[in-house]
């Protein structure tokens, strides 16, 4: 049966919602609650956060001229009624494929979204900079950033919230306040805010209007305003906020637009009242019943059943990489209480959750705070234990003066676990991996390793977890493995020594990471045009195995370098050692095989891959090309 | 006169301090703040900054358990007492020498320095992994943090407070409020301090009594307890921390020792109470007049007369690199009135105070907050303005998250003025801007100069004002120009073409940035012994000026690249583009000349650029070793 979206067809643009009266709100939202849950089921992706948002998302395109007043969405995962409501309903449905809209803002995709996100924490900072250059161009358009609770427990939302509380310029931060980030929230705001909620759980309408009337001036009820002193000591919940400088309103019901209008509408036309932070309560996954009692509330899903809320989960031939970090983390934990795990707000997505389960004390989630608990590592380092911080590729980015400052330079031995390093497919550019062999090969000390599979994987954890005298970090893709078989117990690999996996005499193909596949697969097309193919896994990119590199420089002659990562990583290293060592000076055909300079959109893992130039068929042409041999015909010609 | 310091000199631990009354703490304390001054006056370093800490640090060691208990300094640079009296005070006349004492707390010099820093916000974070760490291992140990108000702005400090406030475990942070950081402390967080004082300006021990009877089973008075609610009443002034998890004792005047030593002790012995905040109010400067008058309160110093406070300020023969900037900032500002500048609490470091004694709307001091200063710029750039966000190369590490994902993948147009890029002098390995090269370099769409000289500098400065279709970066080196003529307003250079200074036939030095001059001193070297040289400014990094490589690689036997940057650099993406291009193919003797892959200790510039390599000595003799020529004969040897 088809749904029905009588209302939600007729809108275009936030500008048909302008007119709208209480009740076709309201059934814009029910109708938009449904279009999301449709969309998700087909196309997989974040629902959780989009559905808490529904009300709020129709009320301040009510409310508010979008996209001439600036609406920035914190992470940006909850935008999916965003979208919907801001003409890109039709492509609704191409959510997080290949040539389809982002999972998240973009400012390439709309005008309606002003400033990106992905990572979280940011919504704040880029309003204020949207804010501070309204009142520079005098002009007079509202900025509204919508943070999260969860994204509040980084620290350059603190930062922000600490910068704009100190200045007079109107600025509303809407504190979306579901309790939840990915995983439940921790560290002491969290507490706070639960304390605040429960002190005062959602302020009815007229109470609120006591709260704003000393400060708005077209407040509720206006004759309410000689209750000034009754209003004050409502909000002194608040207080956390108003000490930062911010006028606090709420907490309000986030899913009641009888509420949330008549409150959005009065800070709205507040005029020049410096930063107001509304303090709105939601339930991530409302409105949809599998959602609402799933542990997760269908944070991030697979295409699903609408009916039942089963997820399609592709029988995987072999486990995820995170599993096998996860469980080989585990071992090592058993093995020595010294071990200890920390997360940034990810003890799933990073599979130290399985650490957990045994041993919680022994596992910290310090909330979305990596430059907190890349330190804090250091800190159990430098007092004797062994710790591991696991945390993606893309989110090590916000730690790494940590790393240096802290780690590198005082040579403590914090284990980085790199998940999702190389492409990500469908959660697109802003959560590649890319660039983490450049930005830590640069910095003295460390040990750097990939892993070829997840077999590799389980080995470069104990060997890890051994390293005892200065910082290592493994990195390993998004998704699952290869099937090749995973150890109980990985062994511990000579430190700076790589593999050779067959011996050729003519190319020689040097991996670093997984896509070691690639290069095999490659070989043997090579060795069937008579190119005579030697493969080796680099497995350490710092120290460099540089009796392998200088081998396979003097025996070949062409050597090529592969990696899943950004220029000024692996192949850098090997190229400055061939440089340094004079090994280029008589000559030798390198070609070092990275990710191409520019930011890869999402798509299948193979498209991207594809789109990179690092299957085994880009392989193999850079190899003939270097070669001089015309793969059609696979006879070398002459030098 | 020699100064006397009787009690001082009877120091050799702080075990030595245990056992000593309050009247010779007291003769202590007075003692080691003029060994403090007569020190620093010797060798120039921070010397306010130590001086508001001279009481707390006595106290410190008077009543934990060092190294035992573990102490963490924030920032570092106010540990000049505290190494004084941890067995460094035969060493303190060589702070910040070339084989001196650091300028910072450093693991590697004093088991009294159990965590080493130097950038700000990190205390707490480690201090916390010692926290736990102990409960870990079952030990008993206190763990002290001393934190400053300016400090307290980074978000990271936020973090750790959160996570810090939702555990259980004994933890002490010491708030050492001195409401300044290295210029006036800015923000919300800043003036919520300035009224927690003046709410109540300095507790009487009495009343800090009735504060703590609540909580310490030692409290100073006992009897008191009954008074437990008007206790409470006193501490609402510390709400903010409250809700945060702490338990908030203070204010205190850290400069009284018969109010901070029963404070402290009572915190000492409370046993399991959680995280603790004490806040304790000092004066940056305190107890030496110069130093108290002046409005850095002689933050950082030349060495100075310690009669008159005269600094002794070597007669520059050139400007500074930084005032440079400033001053060719203030011309775009003026031509320009959508330029803007951001500062992270170093308006003065960066130079930007120049701009904005004439524009002070436009430039912005966010505090020590280099995440949200970076995505705040951004914000400004979405808006239609021009943003210049003057970060040294080392602070910006801070904020590497946010330039990938905030500017780079929106193509924001964000200028980066990158002070102190490269070697730092006294500073040493924390302030060194090594990477900034590698880890800007790896991200797509960057455009990255390095300025040879300050005249060059201008040129990049007017360069990247006029570039507002993405980002752009310019690094430029610590200290003063080389004496050529700075133009009024710079050029607008070619993006991605460098220059060539000098023509020769045999060898090409390829220079990326300030050691240019060597370059060419080398080249003259070279010449004088029959070697024909090449020089050049790629003044590029990223686009790279690729027809010039191309051309020194096929006209010359040998091709050297020249940069005060760590490997993955400028040099990485020349050999990246000669391999890729087959360049190398039939042989090219290219040699990456980098910083080496060690963090380098203070020293004189001149001495750590000899340890580094990279003086015309050692480009002339890279040169001739490529050539395979012996330097002391000059005659070519067949290869």
């Amino acid at each position: 049966m088809p749904m029905r979206t009588p209302k939600l067809d007729g809108i275009y643009a936030p500008r048909d919602l302008r007119t709208m009266s209480l009740d076709q709100l309201k059934a814009v939202a029910r109708e938009l609650r449904s279009e999301v849950i449709d969309a998700v089921s087909r196309t997989g992706g974040h629902l959780g956060a989009g559905l808490g948002v529904v009300e709020l998302t129709v009320a301040l395109h009510h409310l508010f001229d979008t996209p001439n007043d600036v609406l920035v969405w914190d992470v940006g995962h909850q935008c999916y009624p965003h979208k919907i409501l801001t003409g890109r309903r039709d492509q609704i449905r191409t959510l997080r494929q290949g040539g389809g809209l982002s999972g998240f803002t973009k400012r390439s995709e709309s005008e309606y979204d002003p400033f990106g996100a992905a990572h979280a924490s940011t919504s704040v900072s880029a309003a204020l900079g949207f804010a501070v250059a309204r009142d520079l161009q005098q002009r007079k358009n509202r900025v509204i950033a919508v943070i999260g609770d969860g994204a509040l427990s980084g620290g350059m939302a603190y930062e922000a919230l600490n910068n704009a509380g100190s200045t007079e310029t109107p600025l509303i931060v809407i504190l979306n306040d579901n309790a939840m980030s990915i995983a439940p929230p921790v560290g002491a705001m969290s507490s706070y805010l639960s304390r605040l909620i429960s002190s005062a759980r959602y302020r009815s309408l007229r109470d609120m209007a006591l709260v704003m009337a000393d400060k708005f001036p077209y407040a509720v009820e206006r004759r309410l305003k000689q209750a000034e002193k009754y209003a004050r000591g409502l909000v002194s919940g608040g207080t956390l906020f108003e000490e930062l400088g911010f006028y606090y309103v709420g907490p309000i019901d986030g899913h009641n637009l009888d509420h949330l209008l008549p409150v959005l509408r009065n800070v709205r036309d507040a005029g020049n009242t410096g930063p107001v932070l509304v303090h709105v309560l939601t339930e991530k996954g409302k409105g949809y019943a599998p959602a609402e009692q799933s542990a997760d509330k269908y944070h991030g899903v697979s295409s699903f059943d609408v009916a039942t809320g089963t997820q399609v989960k592709a029988k995987a031939a072999a486990p995820s990489f995170t599993k096998v970090f996860g469980e080989s983390l585990l071992v090592e934990a058993r093995m020595d209480d010294r071990i200890c795990a920390i997360t940034a707000a990810m003890p799933s997505g990073t599979g130290v959750n399985i650490m957990s389960k045994v041993f919680p004390d022994r596992v910290f989630d310090v909330g979305i705070a990596e430059q907190h608990g890349v330190t804090f590592a250091a800190g159990l380092a430098a007092d004797g234990m062994k710790p591991f911080a696991a945390i993606y590729s893309t989110f090590l980015q916000r730690a790494y003066d940590q790393i240096v400052h802290d780690v590198a330079i005082q040579e403590l031995p914090v284990r980085f676990a790199l998940d999702r390093a190389g492409l990500v497919g469908a959660d697109g550019q802003t959560h590649a991996g890319a660039f983490d062999i450049a930005y830590l090969g640069c910095i003295p000390g460390f040990v750097l390793m990939a892993a070829a599979d997840e077999g590799e994987l389980a080995h470069m954890v104990r060997t890890a977890a051994a390293i005892d005298d200065g910082p290592c970090a493994f990195r390993y893709p998004r998704g699952t493995g290869f099937g090749v078989p995973v150890p109980e117990r990985g062994e511990i690999l000579p430190i700076g020594k790589g593999r050779i996996l067959r011996e050729g005499t003519s190319v020689a193909l040097l991996s670093y990471g997984a896509r070691l596949q690639e290069a095999l697969s490659a070989a043997e097309e090579l060795d069937s045009l008579g190119v005579s193919t030697t493969v080796a896994d680099a497995r350490f990119a710092k120290p460099l195995d540089e009796d392998l590199v200088r081998r396979l420089a003097r025996e070949h002659e062409v050597l090529l370098t592969i990696e899943e990562g950004a220029v000024g990583g692996f192949g850098a290293h090997v190229l400055h050692f061939l440089a340094t060592q004079g090994l280029l000076d008589r000559g030798l055909k390198v070609r070092p095989m990275v990710l191409p300079d520019r930011f890869l959109d999402q798509d299948k893992p193979q498209l991207q891959y594809d789109e990179a130039g690092l299957l085994a068929r880009h392989i193999q042409a850079t190899a003939l090309d270097a070669l001089q041999v015309q793969p059609s015909r696979g006879i070398r010609e002459a030098p």
